[in-house]
């Protein structure tokens, strides 16, 4: 698979035939079908498909893929969808506060080339994870913010994306609300960690609460943001085991591989082009 | 260990040498100690203990224990404790409705003498399941309950429990509020199962909630009974991972596993004499 | 759903047009597909469907589908394959030896309706779980097995199950090894509950294996039984974390709830029609 | 808790009044016990201890506490322990080949002083990861290995260790065999990390096992490195799981997080001082 292939995600009210007819194009016009992944929820009557296939033999140019798509099947069965290219290598900005354990897992899997992405920049609204991303030679811009310049230290935020053609932000345990702008700029495309098993200790503090409460077991829950505060669609979530014996200080430190692991499993699939979102629900295609 | 032993659990404000005076204390008696752990929260300050010991050559008759205790040590320590005695098989009522599974799955441990406890009856708000205590001889006692007569049913059970001397009752997917009447009578001696991973989806309809909000992982929680809904000392979680795929059907049988074995793993725990209850948590010695 | 659907499990050399000619063969032939799920080993190059329609509609009466299918795909696409009718209710044998643990966990969910099949009869080596089949009320037939009779006692019973049509075996912790003559008879229809994480410790007694090597998780495994002992197609693991405080007897009944669970979600796959078996691996559809 | 600690872990023959002595020996010297953990195995009848006390006030110097002891208990006890003081900084050499993901994590939680230790080099028979190593500031030495020269090449090691003072080694995917000569040097004080569910698939390869045989669940596994491959005491073990669909490569990257996470756990056990080994096991406190 050296070639190009095209990824078509796409979910549309459930008809027979939507199936046998887009793979039915896709074979017809000479596109080796590399992936196939569909899912129909009766329940709500949506069809659900993740499909990929290569480009080399492929009869129709890539540019009028999306025209094909639109004229032949969109209308017709009322399809939403998005199409990538495997070789659109997506551009990911991290956002950080102090906390540098998401981060170090993150550019430790860049530079090893586990993930297909480019990360040209990191942002902060502290100064204290600089040298981390100098050791991975990273340009690292700090925007420290209060609420008087929150509005236009955002501004400035977003320019400095635009200016490097960011496709999707992810937030390591940055600390700071995300304004309804930005999130309406990168719908889907603000990946952020919870340290809690959500919907169990929204907001803040959550390791306390969680040890206040007693619960046994800990979780850290990786989602989209929307509008709604750590209530937007959920990626990943994972669980470890406390006992009473595990102190605030324990919890944290458990929590912390927790947040790394979930958030980077969050990460990967959204760089694979292998989540769909609706009704504020992912579905993840495997 | 086929003689009979005694089980000491207490709590009190951590200071030097509490440790050492038990265990003195049972040693220099002749008591052979079979089981100690001991467990001290450093931010609260309070010292935990479990300490099991043979009577055979214990030279305090078993009746006068409790009378040294007193006199030795829970006054000079601030002791909290409670003694039980490895003969006293704690008697056991279960609570039901409609649904089976925790039922069955008790029963079969109980009728495998897994579990060293008396069930000699069943009490249910439903006459559904009566068919599956006649499998298992055990009597069954059907007080349908409304608005109207529920303080006078639970009256006639309450009465009911006393005659059979029961211990400690668990609410095996029960569906009635118990009132405070009840709770007071069985202080942290009643065992619920609910099925969320509390405290996510307080209240009903957990999986129905965990489905509409997209979570992908569900769980099942133990816990003792308080006079705040779903919010008493949790004694056992677990979680099993769901998928986008899985319909609320398909959520509630697998949750139907998770709460037969939380549920089983909470008993098995307290009837074993395992359990300390402070401040709304548990300690679970092991 | 009320009505009765197909279901078409197969796999075959993958090729192009596979997918949309099954597909197109049932809808344009009116049968409403309810579930799809397929997928390439592009490893093997091995195309696995399972393929589920409504047969309301269907103008292909569903005794001549066979012929249909093979004179259409079969031979073109060299399709192996297994078609199943939903209101063709699987008949499942259970054999035991003495520990009751599986057989009540799932003679439960066969009392509650969970599964939907039929236990015409439990056989066992021994007489000691007759009372648990007398409380569901299914036949237990007792063939003590002996070096010298096991071919003769065997003989007994594949005459038994054949009388009572038996579709599938469940060997829910029963000590003996069953002869290559009955598994050629229900090839990958007789699944056993191995208590181990297989392939670690195959064999007799496993979990005096694992304490002895000090293992920090133990597990059980459910798998189709083949000619080699313990080395057939796996279906199902879990495990459960131990620590060095766990005596032999606590791991033993930790490994009792591992074994019951992951026995009876294999048999719940298996009476779904969700597993295909190729290459002494299984792959199980969701 | 901001001044020295002395940790006292060991295992003696299980005798009345162990407990109490030792504990009473602390308190009595004004020592103030910050840490105990306990636990009798009585099926071998050895009673293990962890116990951790303040010295600021402790009435006998830190160099004289081993005198003490011996005089007072390890004879007449029959004990084997270890002391520690919590000042003693541990030097930990990693060791190293080609993957750079156990690496990577051990450096970041090094970096961000999650860890009480000290990395004054990094051992490779390779050059591939001197640029982490780099980027971490740390010493690299690249010791390349043949069959010829591995002998004398471990010699070097060995002497490189000693002049850095290293008190613990963590073979980070080391693909090396480890002479019994070194394991002797560092008994018990060699950690590796096994890509499998120890004991299933020992030695090389063993994800291509794990897949070629068809399991559902993958695992890593630490150990102390000893005389027989892969077959030292166990400190830690995490599965995950795996379907069908999961190719090789699929089933190596998860495996890397296993690797890393179960590594690190293992390693920050052994710098808390938390493990004690016998009879190839591993006692682990909390």
């Amino acid at each position: 698979m050296s070639s190009c292939t095209a990824k078509l995600l796409l979910h549309c009210p459930d008809r027979p035939g939507i199936l046998s007819e887009i793979t039915n194009f896709i074979t017809v016009n000479k596109g080796n079908i590399v992936y196939l992944d569909q899912y129909v929820d009766h329940t709500e009557n949506i069809f659900y498909m993740r499909i990929e296939w290569d480009l080399e033999a492929f009869q129709i140019p890539r540019d009028k893929i999306t025209e094909y798509i639109n004229t032949l099947y969109a209308k017709k069965y009322n399809i939403s969808y998005r199409l990538y290219f495997s070789d659109q290598i997506p551009r990911m900005a991290i956002f950080v506060s102090k906390m540098p354990h998401c981060l170090y897992d993150m550019l430790a899997r860049y530079a090893t080339n586990e993930w297909k992405c480019e990360i040209p920049l990191i942002i902060s609204n502290h100064p204290d994870l600089k040298h981390v991303a100098d050791r991975f030679d990273i340009p690292y811009y700090c925007f420290p913010i209060s609420k008087e310049n929150h509005e236009e230290q955002e501004a400035n935020e977003m320019e400095l994306l635009k200016k490097n053609k960011i496709d999707f932000i992810v937030l390591a345990r940055y600390m700071q609300i995300i304004s309804n702008k930005m999130i309406e700029e990168y719908p889907n495309k603000i990946i952020n960690i919870h340290h809690s098993f959500l919907p169990a200790f929204v907001g803040a503090r959550p390791y306390h609460a969680a040890f206040k409460r007693g619960v046994k077991i800990i979780g850290a829950t990786s989602h989209y943001v929307t509008e709604d505060l750590d209530a937007g669609p959920i990626i990943e979530q994972d669980v470890a085991r406390i006992t009473h014996k595990d102190t605030i200080e324990a919890i944290i430190n458990k929590g912390k591989d927790l947040e790394k692991i979930v958030l980077s499993r969050a990460v990967q699939k959204h760089i694979a082009r292998k989540i769909l979102t609706f009704n504020n629900k992912t579905v993840i295609f495997t």
